[in-house]
């Protein structure tokens, strides 16, 4: 896609949404959005279905809360021993994947063989200022030590100064090797930092890259999801892309919330508290 | 050096600092550390000295404060726009540095070409929990593109896993191309994280694999520099390494404080503030 065609493409969807903002009730009260995103809209069908949720995953199957969940341990200090704790209540709970850092990937990944859970890690994390052959680098070694799928952040400085050309290549430098090597990417697009505008780009950008999720943030930054936020990524992506909301999600009542405004992947510490609260709701 | 000559360095050292601490004086109550460290003991100095301070740096050569400071700008959404801001007011002041995230080193290279002023990139930034070999190629990439120092984090999961030959290899793969090339290294502890002996294991190591600094902090993790750890990591390195405070140095005093305590790099990004402070304490 060049330049000029990805600004025309960005430029129609900013005046598309704004012209469907127009003929939309305005924001509800409770999330700060429209009413056709407002997280409550779905609430009634998630209460009502218990554990199964994911109405929005890809190819429209629903999923279990566990296995919509990237259970996740990305602090510095984090020892091989939280590792091995963390892939044993994975492969208990058996969510999607345990997401950490790339010094323990190939860890993570003897931990987990045999099991159905899956290596996620992250690129150019928390601040995506490395370089793009650094990220496309920092991804092939990942996938060689057994990741299935990488989470990047894009490079938010060149978002900032217009330079859409390098947010393009960025992004690309990552989902082109997940691409060959068949494994899912996913683009950080640290929403605390962005525009509702700058969100857009991001996302379009994302799309057109070939990513299979938008994530929200890293939850290293000034802020995590927002079920506005969720909404707003949703509505951009369409419903062939998966919106993973990260940061913040601390219970099955914030899991729920983004849930219904759009997100078909979980990232978070508490995934067991989330599940066990999933499995008391049941009963 | 071996695992077991590595580990009898480190026990070395902790015992004799053990030792040393035996016969002092208690800790001093302004900055609870022994009054040996107590950045108050050099305060007159400085004081006398007005902007001349510097009193460890290498080679023993006072500096002035502006050439102490590494001038920071590491937040993610930091724009082209702020990093000539940043460049400009280097070489007007005379810092030793601008600290850029490496998707910004070049722009910066161009910015300060016939000044001065060198280019400071990071590296494993600011979790230090990417790979080796990872750390190795962006070091090399943030040369390629005009880095004349580089600070890298260490692996702080491996060190608190004990894993020192890890931590050893992580360092390495990052002062090894630095020498090669004529580079500064400066190694990251993050000193918010570890326990006493933990900064001192971390200090060891990064003299043994060639370091020329040894810094507190990333800015980006729970607390920043304070004057009992630069206190502490003189100790470990002596008198022929660089240390670097980093992490809330936000005026003159607390630059004064660093130095003190035997700090010979500033890293902030309240770099004009200290010096305008510097100058008219001059008058």
């Amino acid at each position: 896609m060049t330049r000029g065609e990805l600004q025309r493409l960005i430029e129609m969807i900013v005046q598309e949404m704004r012209a469907a903002d127009l003929r939309q009730p305005p924001r509800c009260e409770c999330h700060a959005c429209r009413s056709e995103c407002c997280p409550d809209r779905l609430r009634t069908v998630l209460d009502a279905g218990a554990t199964r949720v994911g109405v929005h995953a890809i190819g429209g199957a629903p999923a279990s809360v566990a296995s919509m969940i990237d259970h996740t341990l990305l602090k510095p200090d984090a020892t091989r021993a939280e590792i091995d704790d963390l892939c044993r209540e994975a492969a208990q709970f058996g969510f999607a994947t345990v997401c950490v850092n790339p010094v323990w990937v190939a860890t993570a990944r003897a931990n987990l063989a045999g099991t159905s859970v899956g290596v996620c890690s992250v690129v150019g994390f928390p601040l995506g200022a490395t370089t793009v052959d650094v990220k496309g680098y920092e991804t092939r070694r990942a996938i060689f030590d057994g990741a299935r799928e990488i989470d990047m952040v894009i490079n938010i400085g060149a978002l900032k100064s217009h330079d859409l050309r390098t947010v393009e290549r960025d992004i690309e430098s990552v989902t082109t090797p997940c691409r060959d090597c068949g494994i899912v990417s996913k683009v950080i697009i640290e929403t605390s930092l962005l525009t509702d505008e700058e969100k857009i780009t991001a996302c379009t950008i994302a799309k057109a890259a070939g990513a299979h999720f938008v994530k929200t943030s890293t939850g290293f930054s000034t802020g995590g999801a927002t079920a506005a936020d969720v909404a707003l990524m949703r509505r951009v992506v369409g419903d062939d892309m998966g919106v993973k909301a990260s940061g913040g999600v601390r219970d099955l009542e914030g899991l729920k919330a983004m849930v219904a405004a759009g997100a078909t992947r979980i990232g978070a510490s508490a995934g067991v508290r989330i599940v066990q609260q999933a499995s008391g709701s049941k009963t």
